[in-house]
């Protein structure tokens, strides 16, 4: 059985106890940017319920063209109003640069992408990069809540960039 | 209390229970690339405990070259074998189009952006072209197990696009 079948076999008991239809708009009016990480889970770190806030996702948790595309429908059409950011420790994005990534894609896939692997070298330094990203960009209309945090993954618990 | 600061709170509650440190590659092989929306929950959803699975996130979940960029460093750097596309059902996306979201944008932010919205008028349709745009790319290299599935937000279950 795949892990995706697994998946889907867990759907099953979820649809059991789902509560039911709730409003498209995220009732908490929040926006979370994180990391893809696979051990930095939104739902349990923020307490997050269905309907509470939008999440977006990538590696790194970075401000792409992307993720301000994300905040800007999240704010315009949807009605949300506060950002929270969210990095971690032992984080992959510091492991590598954006050269050593295009390398290796070269040698296993035949070609260098178009795209920057947006590797950082510094946790803190890219959370304060990506605050400045949104609140310097004309498509995020509400900054007056943009709060930046490194999840510990030895712990789970937030700690605030200032 | 804004509220991140009522996130934060609960974040307290999240580390009292963590369960403590796990491995970086995720421990499933697997990446979810699912919508942004506040509504769908992925931990629930599919099951996930922290550590499974890459997750990725953005409007429409739709496949952009920032998913292809997230998609490569899962699977090259981090060992991922398996992507779990989610959609959903009362998806903002197919409201507007690319243009309507421009013309908004141009007259509450004072300009165009560079980057389309990726709307799509068609759900299964869309997961199709991004099941499509993954198998397509050069930089993701585990195309044995790409599927994509519809989450209908009225009863939480996932519906498999053929």
């Amino acid at each position: 059985m795949s892990v995706t079948d697994e998946y889907l076999k867990n759907n099953e008991t979820y649809v059991a106890g789902f509560p039911g239809e709730l409003p498209l708009p995220p009732a908490r009016k929040t926006a979370v940017v994180a990391c893809m990480d696979a051990r930095v889970n939104p739902y349990g770190a923020l307490g997050l319920k269905e309907g509470d806030s939008h999440v977006i996702r990538n590696a790194g948790g970075v401000v792409t063209d992307d993720t301000i595309r994300s905040l800007a429908i999240s704010q315009h059409l949807l009605g949300t109003e506060e950002i929270v950011l969210i990095h971690h420790t032992d984080c992959g994005m510091v492991t590598f640069t954006d050269e050593q990534f295009a390398d290796i894609l070269e040698k296993e896939a035949g070609e260098r992408p178009s795209w920057s692997a947006n590797a950082f070298p510094d946790l803190e330094g890219d959370v304060r990069d990506s605050i400045k990203r949104i609140t310097d960009s004309p498509f995020v209309k509400n900054k007056g809540s943009v709060r930046g945090f490194v999840l510990d993954v030895a712990t789970g618990k937030l700690n605030e960039v200032e």
